[in-house]
């Protein structure tokens, strides 16, 4: 698998139902932090127990890839639309946020090391 | 000046309200993109129009760093929570996003690549 193969493989492992809660705390480097809509960050164990907790993921998928870039040998940077069906403490969400992530080349490993996710109302048709 | 230093001039720069709305079409990449809390994305001129329109810019400032990284060597990422008072097509807004940025060293000179921000109610004692 080519790098960008590998990073692509990740974020449709992130975007599982059954695997998202965990994805961070499987596969983010140690001081990973998600940025919520409303710009909190919560790290890889506060996400994991959101998630668990208060979301019920019904689909997830990487709606669309906008940039998938290589910063350095051990740095890519993905620019990705996520499309997401869940309900959030018994509110019903159809989600379409703009995702910026960045992840880190540890000890040959591929590590997600930031994310930072929009609200859920993208137009995707700006993006043409 | 260090990379560092020069970055964060750069941002003093973006966040100053007679300079916001020019920032980018100044100091951007061809290809940089603004992610809006929305996850809709907008290019240096159409943020310059935006901000010129819609916004009047009463006070902006950098009001604390969470990270300033060296990705590579022509490379920086820098997350920041942005203090902004302004009104948007008339409405008042006192607003503290996060807001993640990534810097190139193009022909040796710093740009700006990539910016995606928050909403504007983010709580800073989260980063404590």
């Amino acid at each position: 698998m080519t790098d960008k193969e590998k990073i692509i493989s990740m974020l449709k492992e992130f975007a599982s139902p059954t695997k998202m809660a965990s994805f961070f705390v499987n596969n983010a480097t140690s001081d990973f932090l998600f940025i919520r809509p409303s710009g909190n960050p919560i790290n890889a164990e506060g996400f994991e127990k959101m998630i668990s907790s208060d979301v019920i993921q019904e689909k997830a998928e990487i709606t669309k890839i906008h940039r998938l870039e290589s910063l350095s040998d051990n740095v890519m940077m993905c620019v990705f639309t996520l499309g997401s069906k869940f309900t959030y403490k018994g509110m019903p969400n159809n989600d379409l946020p703009t995702v910026t992530s960045v992840f880190k080349k540890v000890d040959n490993i591929w590590k997600i090391y930031w994310m930072q996710r929009s609200t859920g109302n993208s137009d995707l048709s700006l993006w043409d």
